[in-house]
């Protein structure tokens, strides 16, 4: 029964399981290396819809019917949706709580949203408050390009450190329902910022947000990085996971060995894709679509999911201030018992 | 110890408690008829600052401040802030956790974060996992014009059922240590939606979130108006604060006699504010200062908090969408024992 936050990591009472998955992606991604994981490709950016958002909403709404599904429950029986997305006003998650009737408790975490929701929805339903509820969130290349950066239409070139933002989604449904995955405990992140001003390098802002949180529920755990099978950051990319080891390595925790990044694996191998994915879709996709699957099958016993958020807007960035960054981690166990 | 989301509304296990306030307002706030009870009131909209943007984020940091003091804590004894406010990527909220180092859980819910905050806040230290957090938002009337309707430079005239954002913060200390006044319940929100597309009648707008969870709450406790001292909403405003007199009516729930707005309160018998107040800040701030201050001196027992939110974007209004609203519920009472 050891809870606090005091020092940033609760031990949840009893273990919260995971009771089904969900994930919508958009052509790109199910055209990657990881596209046979994904329950849902689209067809292309706007999915038949009359907008990019419509079509980030409709991802969104998608995964999260996918998740309950695969739960074997009705939307009725989901007492809660905590979820939120990338777009201002959280557009994506707002609508399809509308449409699915959903109660709904919205947050924003850029994208450190997934682990964010997981962190959040756990909590509550150790507390007793939930017997069922579904977190969720998304992004789409063409809405955030658009929000956090240029229009495409401008053709702007990225420079090398530039990630590009997942188009997709994923849901997880959680319970108190057993089965074989659960999430024991979660780490609930304090916002670090190392004066990094450029938009285009978000893995370098947020590696060391991710370092604090993960050696922060290692400490808090008596753990070590040997101790599970991946500790897999949500969209750090392949400078800033780079980063992360070394910043990780100098507080003399070694990270080489189980260290996986869902935005360098989502884009593995693909052309123009130098320096990965970013987006609160990234996690959220690789997490409940290759992970938790992969689990499922045994191929993992324990794992410490960390996304990662760049808390700055385009406003903030425009007025001289620098990318507060922010990670917040849920550990995950396959229990066969 | 009956908890349970299903139904929407959670009756805590113990009751939480208020251990401090804080609010931090702008100078129309300060020159208003509540303008007594607010802690600070800052000179004017910028308070020193470079931008109305940074102005808010001071708000909102002083309002924090200002309620650990009053809590008799140090930051550094506070667990966790929950929170968020009406701006992109909620860089107030943000750039204060950063500033302050605390553990963050952003949040958005548009102008029904303060309650939303106040709910997860409660269940959060219900369910075991902290022993002191913060709750806080902020809303700042020039930050809002610019970022949902149009910058102030222009001088576009508002309709008669337009509402001025409230420039100010409020912060709630939630503990588990005891005092006289706690959260003994908190009812969710649904989004719901009457196919209202302008901006600028918020209040028709959220009125019918607000009835559904005021009715939920009162359903799901057995409970009627009359049980309360003040059912408090957020802002509403005059004409919101009419149609939700209405709707209740209409499902049989007289509100009449203990109905209360905080953004009619606000602005009420000023110049130039013919409709009342909106913006997170509203509620935030007129709660902890106003009502808070006034339970705490014994004049109010019971109290129903209903903040409502618009869940909509400039964008999604834009590609033809109506507007969804959403409003949380948290139940106050002043216990002496």
């Amino acid at each position: 029964m050891n809870k606090k936050l005091g020092e940033g990591t609760v031990v949840l009472g009893s273990p919260v399981y995971i009771r089904g998955m969900g994930t919508a992606v958009g052509s790109t991604e199910g055209k990657g290396p990881l596209g046979e994981y994904f329950d849902i490709v689209a067809p292309d950016a706007t999915w038949g819809e009359k907008s990019f958002e419509k079509a980030e909403k409709k991802l969104f709404t998608e995964a999260v019917k996918q998740a309950a599904s695969d739960a074997k429950l009705s939307l009725a029986e989901i007492d809660l949706l905590v979820g939120g997305d990338l777009l201002n006003q959280i557009i994506s998650a707002g609508y399809t709580a509308r449409d699915l009737s959903l109660r709904f408790l919205g947050l924003y975490g850029a994208c450190s949203s997934m682990t964010e929701s997981l962190a959040i929805g756990s909590m509550l339903i150790d507390g007793g408050f939930a017997e069922n509820l579904v977190c969720a969130t998304s992004s789409h290349f063409a809405t955030a390009e658009r929000q956090f950066r240029f229009p495409l239409e401008l053709g702007t070139p990225k420079p090398p450190t530039g990630q590009d933002t997942v188009t997709g989604a994923g849901a997880t449904v959680l319970s108190t329902k057993k089965s074989n995955l659960c999430i024991t405990a979660a780490t609930i992140g304090r916002v670090v910022d190392f004066g990094i001003p450029d938009a285009n390098n978000m893995g370098a802002a947020m590696a060391p947000a991710a370092t604090e949180t993960i050696i922060t529920h290692l400490e808090q755990r008596g753990a070590s990085p040997k101790d599970f099978d991946a500790i897999i950051t949500g969209d750090l990319g392949i400078f800033g996971s780079e980063m992360l080891m070394d910043l990780a390595g100098k507080c003399g925790v070694m990270l080489e060995e189980v260290h996986r990044d869902c935005g360098k694996l989502i884009y593995a191998g693909m052309k123009n894709k130098r320096c990965g994915a970013s987006g609160c879709g990234c996690c959220a996709s690789v997490l409940n679509g290759y992970f938790l699957k992969r689990m499922e099958k045994g191929e993992y016993r324990r794992l410490l999911v960390v996304a990662t958020g760049a808390l700055m807007s385009p406003t903030s960035v425009q007025q001289g201030e620098t990318i507060p960054c922010i990670a917040h981690a849920v550990e995950i166990e396959r229990r066969d018992d």
